[in-house]
């Protein structure tokens, strides 16, 4: 077999236009090849809703991250793609929400690992917390592993997107 | 035709396997009915990645949408799901990246604007800003509404992500 190079993570980005069907169309062309989605989100970039914005998270070796993105610029529906991983520098974000369950102690720890990771409470009962938390994904995964152990009842995660840095736009 | 009730917004959450096709068979469920996704994100729930939560928001009767969260309850690859917006109280969090492009007074506005809505600078040159905005997804159209007009270039949006309120989980 070709030497593929090594396995990375790739943030893709997409403009779509926003019609049924499209989004299918994008994902099959990762489980077609195996290949694992790690996250994706869309949403609407433009006040009409005619467009969209469809990140996604994946690993893959850098040959056959190019041949997807070279696919998805073929799709009809698909404005402009980039793969910002390997086009220079951008910011990326994710946004996190997580319930704790505990009392006493258990309570006070898991609002003072709240304070340091900058999360804020969005909802509380005598015995539970929800926080939300933003940051890179890492930050994420940091948070939600101490929140194992102080009564982690759910979490729910946007997964990753991104802006490339500087002036210019996708 | 039978009365199916007013057109709402629901938030659907759904705790899945995460394999291959899982996503394209939900999304399958929404696209088959020609319903369209406002939303959708997905991420892992868990350490081993073996579990991801789905989040979709969209618009439709109470009838249809019941319809097709019995559908996905069915789906072996799915655990759990939940019509948030009809069982109760709920959390629903987003997350924006939003760019803007401007000089002089322009620049300034869209700095004072952006301490109004609380968002934050993560990338900044000389005449752009990228700011990063959280809340209610309401929240962010109006923030992005008032960028407009002070040289928005491009916007990136997770779309909401949701748990119920209290202590229990999905």
């Amino acid at each position: 077999m070709k030497d593929q190079g090594p396995i990375a993570k790739h943030t893709i980005s997409a403009i779509v236009d926003n019609e049924a069907g499209v989004l299918a169309r994008v994902i099959g062309l990762f489980s077609g090849r195996g290949y694992n989605i790690e996250s994706l989100t869309v949403a609407s970039v433009d006040e009409t809703k005619a467009r969209s914005r469809i990140t996604v998270v994946t690993k893959g070796t850098r040959m056959v991250i190019e041949q997807i993105k070279a696919q998805l610029d073929r799709l009809v529906p698909v404005h402009k793609v980039a793969d910002l991983t390997i086009e220079g520098s951008f910011v990326s974000r994710e946004l996190a929400l997580v319930k704790v369950c505990g009392e006493g102690e258990m309570r006070v720890e898991a609002l003072r690992i709240a304070d340091v990771f900058r999360a804020s409470v969005v909802d509380s009962t005598r015995t539970s917390f929800v926080f939300e938390l933003t940051g890179a994904s890492d930050k994420l995964n940091a948070f939600i592993d101490l929140m194992r152990d102080l009564g982690l009842v759910e979490v729910a995660r946007t997964g990753g997107v991104a802006l490339s840095r500087g002036k210019t736009g996708l």
